[in-house]
């Protein structure tokens, strides 16, 4: 049986291209005692990725060229050899970039069969989390608060945006485009949205912000960090998430001016997160999720690329600002 | 009756000197209703004062040139218009740099006259209660933990350092001259002492700090910070009190490399804070520290200038590192 695999061709050391990545086919692996063949539906790529291909840099260990692209998906159980996960079932695997992969069956996620699957990578799988646990815990919102979203319309930052208006708050979108800053506010409900692109970007966001911000949601750093933090209120709360504007270069920017002072003088704190750290929370993140989706408060958005061949393409998209909510690729059905 | 005043002859736009200041002699004010007379007996001066001649960068008000330069004191009150301060009393106050001033009594803080009334304005005043309120409510200590302090034998570094040892944790300071280190780790009991002007600075900080910190309590900001936020451990904390490094100069660094992707890794938290948000808990924090203090487990150092005159000079070598401990200047007996 044919496994089809991206693998990484080349490590980048500045912007990822095509060239970095290859497709070859092997043959699907044999599922051992305790573990499961799985065949891959979808995949979603996200921006933590490109930082996993710096090396030493990331949190998601280090790379080397010639193995299989990292990635998660939800895939279907084709052969199994653990009871508690028998044939059909659905899981969230982090399957990488390839048609087949095996398991142990222990550390396996069993996801319901309701609707559509890539929702188990998106709104109910780590992007929503991500949202949940970073804009509730470290943000701590209280109705009436402004809070900012950087990537706005990305996979995390358009459901933080929604979580604020749910919370009571006044919500503000930073994106990358006249239309997702019109999709934020007219389909969404974000109270403003201000394209960084634009020349008069800092008179703008200045404007949205109002008399300041009390949470900043940070996905980007770089520049739009070091705007958000000469408009933090007294005691405001900077939720360090992704640092997107920093992962497809070989030369990172410095930090932004004004830390620690400006941190000091208007009491703020910043603080970075993994939704790892909240695994044992999980199941109350996805319950709180549900609920909102199916109430209808929570829209959460996807866009779709279609076949395995299609990831590279679909990744280097991402990172240049090309996703509306979570990128998924559609490998099989 | 005279009144030497020492004032802002002209705002700095680079590094601080003695022409900024100028030295002219006024009467004494009088006191209105509510009012009384303070005489000056000591003064202080810190490295959050430079920030204050910099306007609107710091959150001490705007500063201009021609008037009497700002900073606290122990002060004898000489004529009373309010009955719950009685001449003779002994307050703390922001004099400024001169022999009289008035205030409302109602705003005075009355001290104990036992001992140096130096030590209200060091380990009993603002110095010890921003040791123990960034270091306790930010910091979090846990016997075992790694603490690493900046400026560490200043005026705030000197008792952070000490009252990590009290919380069993490991004490680690990063100071500007051998003499420095040799006496925070011989006198103060500190476990190592890094002089940050070594050439081989970047390979001792790594060796004195094991496997890494879990506070950092910063108050130089630059590239100190840099190199703490590389050594941080998973879930550490950074406690922003100061950025001494970037107050006397007219063009600040920018902000540290890794911000925010380091906090992002690691689940750092940085937070900045005033001492000023505890007042309402001022009372616990000098019994705290006058406990320790009478038990011998808190050694709190000054050094000493004599005579108003000299308070400009005694600004300007502080901010070069010249200070050990809590920097006074006597004015009166």
């Amino acid at each position: 049986m044919d496994n089809r695999q991206v693998v990484i061709a080349a490590l980048p050391t500045d912007k990822l291209g095509p060239e970095h990545f290859a497709l070859q086919t092997a043959s699907a692996p044999e599922p051992g005692e305790g573990e499961v063949l799985c065949r891959t539906l979808v995949l979603t790529v996200g921006a933590g990725q490109r930082a996993g291909l710096q090396g030493s840099a990331s949190y998601a260990g280090a790379p080397r060229s010639g193995i299989v692209m990292g990635g998660s998906a939800v895939a279907r159980v084709e052969k199994s050899n653990d009871e508690r996960v028998p044939v059909g079932s659905l899981v969230t695997c982090p399957a990488g970039w390839q048609d087949y992969s095996v398991h142990r069956g222990s550390g396996l996620h069993v996801v319901d069969d309701v609707g559509d699957p890539a929702h188990h990578l998106g709104v109910y799988g780590t992007n929503g989390l991500t949202a949940y646990f970073g804009f509730f815990d470290l943000g701590e919102p209280k109705p009436g608060q402004t809070v900012v979203v950087s990537a706005a319309a990305g996979s995390v930052g358009h459901l933080v945006g929604q979580m604020a208006k749910i919370s009571g708050c006044r919500a503000v979108g930073v994106a990358g485009s006249d239309d997702k800053c019109r999709m934020l506010c007219e389909d969404l409900g974000f109270d403003a949205a201000v394209n960084y692109r634009h020349g008069g970007f800092r008179d703008e966001f200045k404007e949205a912000c109002g008399d300041g911000i009390d949470i900043y949601f940070d996905n980007t750093g770089g520049e739009i960090l070091g705007g958000a933090l000469r408009r933090m209120k007294p005691h405001g709360r900077i939720v360090c998430c992704g640092v997107v504007s920093q992962y497809d270069t070989g030369n990172p920017a410095p930090g932004p001016r004004g830390i620690p002072g400006l941190l000091v003088n208007n009491r703020v704190r910043m603080e970075g997160f993994l939704v790892f750290d909240y695994a044992d929370r999980y199941a109350e993140g996805r319950a709180q999720m549900k609920a909102w989706v199916e109430s209808g408060e929570l829209k959460p958005l996807q866009d779709e690329f279609h076949g395995l061949e299609e990831a590279p393409r679909a990744f280097i998209d991402m990172l240049a600002g090309g996703n509306v909510g979570t990128r998924i690729i559609r490998v099989a059905d």
